[in-house]
This record gives C-alpha cells, structure tokens and sequence, in this order.
C-alpha cells in the first residue's frame, strides 16, 4: 500500500472510532452529525458516509472525497454536509479535523441566536473567550462553509454556532475537533444552567488572555 | 413456514429490537411505551405486550393482533394502546409503524398543549415543520387514535403530542417511525431549552420548504 | 432450610436486585437510597445495609431486622432509614415493599414543599392523582415513618414527598415500589419541565377517576 | 519493596480506579478533572498526570510529587492543577484525599458566585450545611490552593465552589472526597431544580446540626 494509501486508511480508522465519542457525550442521536479529517498533502478528506447509524460505521463505512465533496474512494454517499466541511479545509489551511453535531445546549445557544459568554475559566483555557454566532445558512451550496470560515476567522475560538442550526468545530486534527465538541457542550451548558438562576460574573480580558495562553503552552504532555 | 408466516416472524424480531432504541435514548421508563408495525398486504399488525419489561421483550413475547387489537398470535394481551395503533392503520395505509412514548420534553410541552416551533433546521429536515398537538382523548375506546389521524392528516410532521397524555409517531416502518420518535425528544429538548433563556428565531416558511424537500430527497443512502 | 427461611432467602436476593434499578434510572448517587421488603406472615422485613456501595450490594449483605429495625440476621447495620420503613409495615398491612430515594425531581418538590399535580394520564394511571408533600420530619424517632403514614392514609398516591428530604414509595412488594420510585421521579421531571415554560392543563377529576380505576384493573398480563 | 513503596503502589491503583466513580457520575467531560491522595507520613501525594484520557488512566500513568508539585516518580507530567492539590495537603494535615471537577451545575452555581444554600436533608447529613464559594483565582500560582484553604477552614463543608472555575472536595482520604464530590453534583442539581419553580424551604440551624452530628457518627457500617 503507498503511503499515501496508508494514511487514509488510518484516518478512517480513526474518524470511525471518533464518532464513538460524540455518542458516549450524547452529542448526537440516531445518524446525525459527522466527524472529518483532512488526508495531510492531499486534496483530499475522510468523512462519515450519510444517514448511516453510529452502530454501523466502521472504517470500511468512512467514504473518501476531494475537497469539493466529490467521492473518490467508498460505496456509500458522502455526509450531506461534506460541502461545508471541504469548503473549511479549501479557506483554513491550519485545519485538519472538522465535527458537526446538534448537541442539545450549544444548538438552543445556535437557536436563539446568542453567543456563550466567557464566564467559565475553562473556556478561556480551550476556547480563548466566548462561542461565536455564525450566520444562517442552508444546506445545499457554499454557504454554511462560508458562514464557518467567516465567523472563525475573527475568533479564538475552534467553535462556532450556525444559527437555528447547531455547532461546528475544527482542530488541527480530528481528534482536536471532536474534543472542541465535547467541551463546547459542556460549557454550553454549565452556563446555561447558570443562566437559569441569575447572571454569572464576567472574567476580565485580561486573565482570559493569560489562560488562554497557559492552557495552549502547558496543558498536557510535551 | 408461510411467506406470511415468515414475514410475521421477522416483524416480531425487528420489534423487539426496535424497543431497544426507545431505552437507549431514554424515551421510556420501566415498562412504558411500545412499538408496533404493520404486516404488510394483511390486517394484521406485531405489537408489545401489555406491562412487560424492556429486558425481558424478545420475539417470542411480541404479540399480532388484527387492527381492531384482537389477539391473532401470541400468548400475552397487547399493549393498553393497541386499539390507537389499530385505529392509524386503518386509516392511514401508508403508515407502516407506530410509536407511542411517554418521553419527558415532548411529553411536557403535551402537557401544556403547546406545538413545538419549527426554529431549527434539523426540525424542518425530518418533521417538516413544527410539531402539533392533538386532542385531550381517553385510553379505551377510539378517541386517541382519532384523534391522532386527524391531527397528522393537516400536517407533514410524523409526530403528533396528545394533550395531557405523550407522543405518537408514525413512518413507512417501524424502524422510521422509531426514528422520528428519537428525534422528536432530541428537537423538543433543545427547544425547550433554548426557551428557557429567550426566544429562538424563526426560520422563513420558503426555508422550511426547501429543506424538508432536500432532505426527504438527498439525505441518506440511495 | 425452613420455609420462612427460603423466602427471607428469597427476598435478600430480590431485595439485592431490586436496588440495580434505583442505579438504571438514575435515582440514587453513591450509598444513598435504600429498598426494603415486608418477609409475608412475620414481624420481619429485609432491608439494605447502612452506606454500602451499590456495587458491593448481594443477597448475602442485605439484613433482616424485626419492624422496630432491631437487626435479626446479617453482619451489617441495617439502614439508618430502618425505622421509618418498620413503622410504615407496622401500620400499613396491606404495604409489602417501601423505597425511599432523593431523586433530584421529586425531591426538588419536596425542597419546596409542593405537591406535583395531576396533569398527566400517566400519573392518573398510576398514582391515582397528584403527589402529596408530607410534613419535615428528623431522622432517628418515628417521625419520619408517622409522616409517610399519615399523608399516605389521606391519597391514592402509593407515593410521598417528604419535605426537605426527598420521596419515599409503598406498594403490595418492593418491586411495586420500586416501580412507583421510578414513576414518580419520571413524572416529577415531565411536571417540572411543563412548568418551566408556562402552565399544563389540569385533567378533569372523573377522568383521573376513570383513568385510574382502569388501569388498576386493564393494564398488564391477567 | 519498601513499606513506603507499597503504600504508593496501592494509592496509584486506588487513585487511577477512583477517576472511574467521576466518569460514571458525569462530573468530567474528556480529560479534565482530577483526584489526588496524600502519602500518609510522607510529604508526597500521587495525583492523575495533565491531559490523559480517562480510558487510559491506570495505576501506571498516576503519578507521584511533592507537596510542591515536584514530579517524584512516573512518566508523565502531573495535573495542571497539582499546585492547588499540593497547597491543601500542606495547610490542611487533616486531608487525605483532593477532588477537582468541572460538574455542572456545581460550576453553574460557582459562575455566579452564589453559594447553594442548606434546604436538604442530605446536605445538612453530608455537608454540615450549605456549599461556600471561593474567590475567584488564576492558575499558575498559590492562589487557588489558598482560596480553598481560606474557604474550608470557616466551614464545616468539605467542597467549596470556586469562582468562575468549579468545584473542588476534600476527604480524609480519597475515597471520602470523591463521594463529597458526587454528592455535591447531585445537591446542586436538586437544588438548583427546586429554585426554577419557586423558593426551597430553609431548614432550621439546630436541625441541621442534628443532623450533621447523627451522620457523621451514626450513618455506614461501625
């Protein structure tokens, strides 16, 4: 198999198991949601086949398309949200993981139009600050791609939320983009909930720039 | 065995199975709930028996009755709803399945007799729009089942929340008709939410339109 | 082994089991929680032992204790909530299972000292009505078991909400009781959400009358 | 091995399963969240190292340090937040065990800075009264352990809510401040429940000594 070959078939692997973790955090039900990596050097992605349950996919599932959305390699028909995710990896060189889900708290934070304020310090650490809105957009064309590309151009944040639609995140790996995923729901909620009963305290802009920058340099192993 | 017979005896499975969804997501609670589905060219429909635990329902324990809930096959006494059931295959021929729950936010907003708002996109893909209430019916007769059809006759939505009482959902088949039961809990929750803090935005009719004819068309495996 | 020994035998196990479905449904944290059964024709029941892990909870830890919770067979300190399930056999012959739980809904109305009204057919299938609060009562005399009691004498509810501290359920044996647990936490969560977002209609009395008469006498196997 | 050297060997395992009991509550999402032990005798602790999945955490990956935060034996980098572990065991001799969480609605209540005030039963039993909060703090210095240590020492609580940031429990050992920090997540949750629909009912302050003496005496097995 030339390296190439290999790589892919690892990605596959790899995005088939991530999808695990959106299940095991309830952030997705029934088939909806999709998780995408980037084929490193090649135009080219690895994305979840469409309307397929998560019991089902495995790396022979996980199709393969240009950047376009066109298949080039699997059986089954690509995400119907794979031009949004090809449209991310055209315009954000830097990324190679893309995840969509509907995850309850960050889609009512997405339906209401509202961003996520920063009030939680493990925001400033993962996200830099608040989660942005993105602009409605339908299905079909370039624009939820371009609604992403803008809204997260202008933010720290790997998380955006399409408006009446839900969230959408990106990593410089899958792996990066789905755990963006998971805390994104996390604090969604957690200030949510906090939202319910008053109105959490802000965090100076400061000491959310001097997490942020710890959390990026020191969290995790070298 | 009989082609019938045969058909019959692989309904009873995917039934059974199909019950395993509705505790997977959290949709029913001890023994409530029940799935149901038609054999198809006969009047005859596969249904759970009445008061039994999810752990303990296998082919073998799901009943067939006719559609006015007769007992046909099986040696347990059907589900208290089986005369709805009856009643929408009567009625609607181009129902396949029948799914009755008692989950918590879309049995809430049936408590307070309100529809659900059609606010986001994933509402106009599957349920083509907001989700109506039906009338305030008695468990005995044909009040709920009457009032399920004509609920569902002036809608696109497969959902239906009976006042004071839970959802129905209805689909070609059962596993569809399951399908729209997970996701009705899944929009109702995160509309409910996303209530809590404000109000949603609409999505125009034409966008509604639009995308419940692309879904119903593109989403999904050929 | 004699015949009262094969059912003290036989409830420890049950007993032991029944405790799995307070972890499945989410109505206990850690030790707290407790199931117990009346032993049928003695002045005996058989009950969880005092802070023990669900994990580490078998027939052989659960405790036999006379009805004022003097322990009579096993190695462990019966539940500090012994005495208040003793005064409920000792006063309620016909109650053969007593649970008690902090689910976090039923015991939310219980903080607030209100009781759940009737506003779902579920709950007049099973409850009969609303969710009476019965009065604060410290642990350690009779006063908790005298309150189940005495608001427990006034309903058809097989369930109580004791104030500040959280429900506790009876029925004809534990599983019964068990089953009311669950229900009830069900139903307190469906209520509490309704009213979150505005006000769930009532449902006449002589339904609830009707509902109730009939499920008590239709729903489930002969 | 050394007497000293079994100690630690058995508090890597005990500390590594005990990251277990935070996953299957819900209390941390991903990576985050933490336990320590203190090594008694000895001015060391093991703690979980920075950034590893819960699934790969094992006795081996823990790791041990002083009471500084100085890596002492393991591979891998501590927790970011073993700084703060350390400041508790060196001003608190009594504490054996340290717990860190982001649970939600623990943190909600720590974004608003709003301690949860004592109208449960269990809370008087578990917590001697109601939760404090700690004063906002950066990581990176003393400041955190310091706000935990001022907090803890004016309370008979043994969890304390930090501002903006989440909770953290303390123990005799690290058992007892995993259990503090379940039980916490769960009276922040019933409470916060019985606030969204009107005002808890307080408990009176000789009640809620009662109670704290008989559970802290009387409550598990002699």
């Amino acid at each position: 198999m030339s390296s190439v070959g290999q790589t892919i078939a690892d990605l596959r692997r790899t995005v088939a198991e991530l999808h695990g973790e959106l299940t095991r955090y309830g952030l997705v039900m029934w088939t909806a949601g999709n998780v995408s990596a980037r084929v490193p050097g090649e135009d080219l992605m690895v994305i979840k086949p469409s309307g397929v349950s998560y019991d089902e996919l495995t790396a022979a599932t996980i199709v393969v398309t240009d950047l376009h959305g066109e298949l080039v390699e699997g059986d089954m028909s690509p995400s119907s949200d794979t031009a949004a995710h090809g449209y991310v990896y055209r315009h954000m060189p830097e990324v190679g993981g893309v995840v969509h889900t509907h995850s309850p708290y960050a889609t009512a934070w997405a339906a209401r139009g509202e961003p996520i304020p920063c009030v939680l310090t493990m925001m400033a650490d993962e996200f830099g600050g608040g989660i942005p809105v993105g602009p409605f957009a339908m299905i079909g064309d370039d624009s939820i791609g371009r609604g992403i590309v803008e809204t997260l151009r202008d933010s720290r944040s790997p998380a955006v939320l399409m408006r009446n639609h839900g969230p959408f995140t990106v990593g410089p790996d899958a792996r990066s983009a789905v755990k963006a995923a998971v805390m994104l729901e996390d604090v969604a909620r957690t200030v949510h909930i906090a939202h319910q009963l008053g109105k959490p305290g802000d965090i100076d802009q400061d000491d959310v720039d001097r997490l942020h920058a710890r959390y990026q340099n020191v969290y995790g192993q070298a």
